[in-house]
C-alpha cells in the first residue's frame, strides 16, 4: 500500500473532522485529515521562498545534488546549518576510491567493479544493500572524471591501497583535503547561480495531505542553542527536497542510544554540526531508519589532537603502510595494519591501551607534506634508535626489537604469516633512522546507518517501504550502502554518486 | 527538553489554528494543536472501553506485566492479535538462565551477577545497555522463584551450560517448552480476572495534546489481511499502555530493510504473528528505535521443517558436537561447528549453499530421544557409506572422504588446527555406520533491537530521549538489553523481569 493511502484520512475521521477543518483559518485539510496518519502536516498560509529543489547540507553529497539539479534546469537552493559550507567534507582527507581510473591504467593495475564490491561487502559484513553498493562501485570513475573535467579538481598522480581494499585504487586531491573538491564545487555552484545559504537550520519537513514533502520550516540566522526558535520561515520545494545532512558521529546523546559505548568520553573526528536532528525529522515524517547502530571508529586518530587532526595522514600513508603498530604493553603487533577500519579500531580498543604506530625515515617520506606540522605539534615524535622509542613509550624493548626483526623478515619474504598484511606498496624493512612514531586511539568517525533510500535516492517510508514522494537523501544521511563498515575513501564516491543521482531525480520529480 | 514541550503547539500555529479547532465537532484540540509536533493525535469522541492498564501481547512479557499491574490494583486487559495467546513464548524451549538458583546451589555451582553480565556483554559485543543487562542478571532468581512459587511452574531438576554461558545456569520447564510457563500464567490471569482478548489488532496508539499515550485504536475479530480495516474500537488506558508485542523475525519485508540478507528465502523460527507493525507504530508516535539491524539467526534449523522444528536438537547434541558440517559445493568444513550462533549462521550463509551436517551412529546416539521423529519426517537421513551420503547430497566424494579423514585425525590428536573446534566432549572419529545427516539453513530467530526503554521500562522519545508519558515496553519489543547477540535462555528472564517492571510502573503511572 502506498504512503499516500496510509496518510489519508479514514472516512470516519473525515466525516467527523472535515467540516470544521475546512471552515475558518488558513489551516489546510492536511492538518486534520492526516491527524491519525503516519505523519501530519500544517501547510503554512504562505511560503516565504519557493524553489524547484531544496538541498539540505553543503558537503560532497549536497553540492553534487545541487549542481545536477540546476543543470537539469531546476531552480535550486542549498541550505547549510553552519556558518561555513562544506561540513565534514572540507575536513576529510580528499581521497576517492576509483575503479579503472587513468592512474590505475597508467600503472597497469587491473581492477574491477566486482573486486571493489567484494571489498565493500567483506567490510560491510554482508549488511550492505547490494544494489546501492554496486552503483557506487560502478560509477566511481565517472564521478572522478566529473570532478576532474567538469569541476576542475586537481588530483595527485599517486595511488594508494587503503585499509580493506584488495587493490590500490585510492586517489587524492592535490591538497590532500576534501576542500580540494568542495572549493571547486562551491565555485561551480556560484557559476551556476545556486545560492548556498548558511546558518539555516531545518526545523521541520512539511508534507501535504497526500504525504508528499512540499517544503520545509527553517530557522534563519541560526545560532546553536536556538533550535526551538519559533521565528521561522517556510521554504517551498516544488519538485523535491534533497537531504544531504550528513551523519551524527558528533551527537553524543543520540549516538550513545544506538551504541552505549560511544559516550562523551569517546571523541569524534567530525565537526560539531554532525548531529542527528535531520535524521530524527525524517523519521518523524515517516522515513525508515536502517542500520543506525553501526558507527565507525577511525583507527588512525591521535589523542594529542582535537577532531580528525593530521595524525591520520601520517598513520595512513606512512606508519600503517610502511611501518607497524604495536601495543606498549607487549611491544608486539596485534592487527594487520591495513585491515579495514572496524577491524583495526576494535583491535586497538581490545588491547585496552593506546596503539603505537611507527615507521622509519623512508616510510615517513610518504607524508612529508604534513610532517613539519605534525612534528611542530608534537603529534609525531622522532627517535634515533628503537631503544629510545621503546623507552619513551615504555614499551618492553626486547619484545619490540624482536617484533621489528620479525616484521622486516616478512617484508623481505613479501608475506606476513602473522596478520596477512599485504605488501603491495613496495614496502621496505623498517631500518633507516630516524624513526617516526604516533600514539593512536579511535574516535567516532562515520555513521553507516541512516534513512533507507532506493536506487534513485528516494527516501523510503518505514510503514509501507514505498517512496515518500518529494523526499530524497544521499551521502552519510542514508544507510545501507556500506553495511557494517564503510571502507576508507568510499565515502567520497558514495556522496558524489548518490548526490548526483538525488539531484537528477529531484529535478524531474 | 521534555517530549511534552516538543509536542506542544508553537504560539504562532496556535493563534492560526486555535479558533476553528475548538469550534464545532468533537475533535479535540490535539488534532490540530500538535499538527506540527513530533506526533499528532485525534482523541476519539468516545472511548469504547476503559482500563487503568492496557497490555499488548500475551507472551512471557505481556502476561508478567498484566499480572503485576492487576496485583497493584489496576484494572487490566491483555490484547492479543493472534487467535491463541502466548506468541513465540509457547513455542520456545522453556529454558531460563538463573544466577544463584536452588539447582545451582544443590550442585555446588558458584555463579554471580557479574559472571552472567560478562557473558551477556561478550556475546553482545559491548552494545548492551549495561543497566538493563544488569537488572536482568540480578533478578533472574527472583523471576524463577516467582514462576515456581507464585505461578506454580514445574522445572526439571537439571542444569545445562548453554552456548556463550561461562557457567551452567540454565533451567528447563518439565515439558521442555515455554508453554510450561505460559499456561500457569494464563491460569493466574484468569484467577485474577484479567481478560485476555484474542484477535485484537493494534492499529494506532493515541496520545493527548501533551503527548501522553492515553489509549489505542484497535481492530477486533482481527483476521490477517484486515490490517487497514476502519471498523475500529477505541480503548482508553487511564494509567499506561504496556507494549509487549514481541519481535519482527517473521516480518520479511521489514527485517530485510535492516539486514538485506534476511529476504524471503530465509525462513523464521517464529510464529507468523512476529511482525513489525507495533514497532512501527511506536516509532510513529515518537519512540526511539535502537539496534534494529541485529537479527539473530539460528544455525541449527532445517529447511525440511517449518519454524523451529526438531532438527536443532540433532544438530546441537549430535552433528555439531560429534560430527562435522560441510558445504555440498566443496565437501569441506567451513566453520567451527561449536562456535556461537552468529558465527555459525553467518558462515553457512556465506557459503551460499545449505550446510550438510552429519555424524556416525555413535554421535547420533546423543539425540536418540528425538531420532524416531526426525527419521520419520525424513528431516534426518541415514546412509550406510560416505559414498552414498555424498551421492545423495551431490557432494564431491573425493573431497568429502579427504575431509573426513583429516577431521578424524584432528579428533585423534585432540586439536583442530583448521577451525579450532574444542574436543571437550569425548568426541570420537566419524567411523561407525550408519551415518546420520541433516540439511541446515539458518532461520531468523530473535530480534535484538527494538524501542529504547529506561530501567523502569518507560519508552524513550527519539527526539528528546525523555520518556513518552503513559507508554511502557518490555521483552523482545525493546532493544539494548542483549546488544549484538542474545544468549540462549536469556530471553525468558528478560521478558519476566522487564515484563514485571513494566506492569508495576504502568500501574502507578
Amino acid at each position: 500500500m502506498s504512503n499516500n493511502i496510509k496518510n489519508n484520512l479514514s472516512r470516519r475521521d473525515f466525516l467527523k473532522a472535515g467540516g470544521a477543518a475546512t471552515a475558518a483559518t488558513g489551516l489546510s485539510l492536511a492538518g486534520i485529515s492526516s491527524a491519525t496518519a503516519a505523519t501530519c502536516s500544517t501547510l503554512p498560509e504562505k511560503w516565504d521562498e519557493t524553489y524547484d529543489v531544496v538541498v539540505v547540507g553543503s558537503g560532497f553529497a549536497g553540492l553534487s545534488a545541487a549542481i545536477e539539479a540546476k543543470n537539469a534546469n531546476a531552480s535550486t537552493v542549498v541550505l547549510e546549518k553552519m556558518p561555513v559550507p562544506g561540513g565534514n567534507s572540507t575536513i576529510n582527507g580528499g581521497c576517492i576510491a576509483v575503479v579503472g581510473s587513468d592512474v590505475q591504467k597508467a600503472r597497469g593495475i587491473t581492477d574491477s567493479v566486482d573486486a571493489m564490491m567484494g571489498d565493500m561487502l567483506k567490510a560491510g559484513l554482508g549488511l550492505n544493500y547490494p544494489l546501492q553498493a554496486r552503483i557506487v562501485a560502478e560509477r566511481t570513475n565517472e564521478a572522478y572524471e566529473w570532478c576532474k573535467n567538469y569541476l576542475g579538481v586537481k588530483f595527485k598522480d599517486k595511488i594508494t591501497q587503503f585499509g580493506g581494499h584488495s587493490i590500490p585504487r585510492s586517489l587524492t586531491t592535490q591538497n590532500q583535503s576534501g576542500s580540494g573538491i568542495i572549493l571547486p564545487m562551491l565555485a561551480k555552484a556560484k557559476e551556476l547561480d545556486i545560492h548556498v545559504k548558511t546558518k539555516v537550520y531545518v526545523k521541520k519537513l512539511i508534507n501535504d495531505e497526500q504525504g508528499r514533502i512540499v517544503g520545509l520550516e527553517v530557522i534563519t540566522r541560526f545560532k546553536p542553542g536556538k533550535e526551538t526558535s519559533t521565528k521561522t520561515k517556510f521554504i517551498k520545494a516544488k519538485k523535491g527536497v534533497v537531504m544531504a545532512n550528513g551523519g551524527f558521529a558528533a551527537d553524543v546523546n543520540y549516538r550513545s542510544s544506538q551504541d552505549p559505548r560511544l559516550d562523551e568520553k569517546l571523541r569524534s573526528t567530525n565537526h560539531s554540526g554532525a548531529t542527528a536532528e535531520c535524521l530524527k525529522e525524517m523519521v518523524r515524517i515517516g522515513a525508515n531508519p536502517v542500520q543506525l547502530s553501526w558507527v565507525q571508529l577511525g583507527p588512525w586518530t591521535s589523542p594529542e589532537e582535537k577532531g580528525f587532526g593530521m595524525a591520520p595522514l601520517f598513520a595512513t600513508y606512512s606508519a600503517f603502510a610502511h611501518g607497524i603498530m604495536v601495543s606498549p604493553k607487549t611491544g608486539e603487533r596485534f592487527v594487520n595494519e591495513l585491515a579495514d577500519r572496524k577491524v583495526r579500531a576494535d583491535a586497538i580498543v581490545k588491547t585496552g591501551d593506546i596503539g603505537i604506530a611507527f615507521c622509519d625515515s623512508i616510510g615517513a617520506s610518504h607524508s612529508s607534506h604534513v610532517m613539519d606540522k605534525l612534528l611542530g605539534r608534537k603529534v609525531v615524535l622522532t627517535f634515533d634508535t628503537f631503544e629510545e622509542l621503546a623507552a619513551h613509550y615504555k614499551i618492553p624493548v626486547k619484545a619490540l626489537l624482536a617484533q621489528i626483526e620479525r616484521y622486516n623478515s616478512y617484508v623481505e619474504k613479501n608475506i606476513d604469516p602473522e596478520f596477512g598484511k599485504p605488501f603491495s606498496m613496495k614496502q621496505v624493512a623498517i631500518k633507516k633512522a630516524p624513526f617516526y612514531a604516533v600514539r593512536l586511539w579511535p574516535k567516532a568517525h562515520h555513521t553507516m546507518g541512516g534513512v533507507e533510500i532506493d536506487t534513485k535516492a528516494r527516501v523510503m517510508n518505514m510503514v509501507t517501504r514505498d517512496v515518500i514522494p518529494g523526499l530524497f537523501a544521499c551521502g552519510e544521511a542514508t544507510g545501507g550502502t556500506h553495511g557494517a563498515c564503510r571502507l576508507g575513501t568510499v565515502a567520497v564516491p558514495d556522496c558524489l554518486v548518490f548526490g548526483r543521482i538525488a539531484g537528477q531525480n529531484a529535478a524531474k520529480a
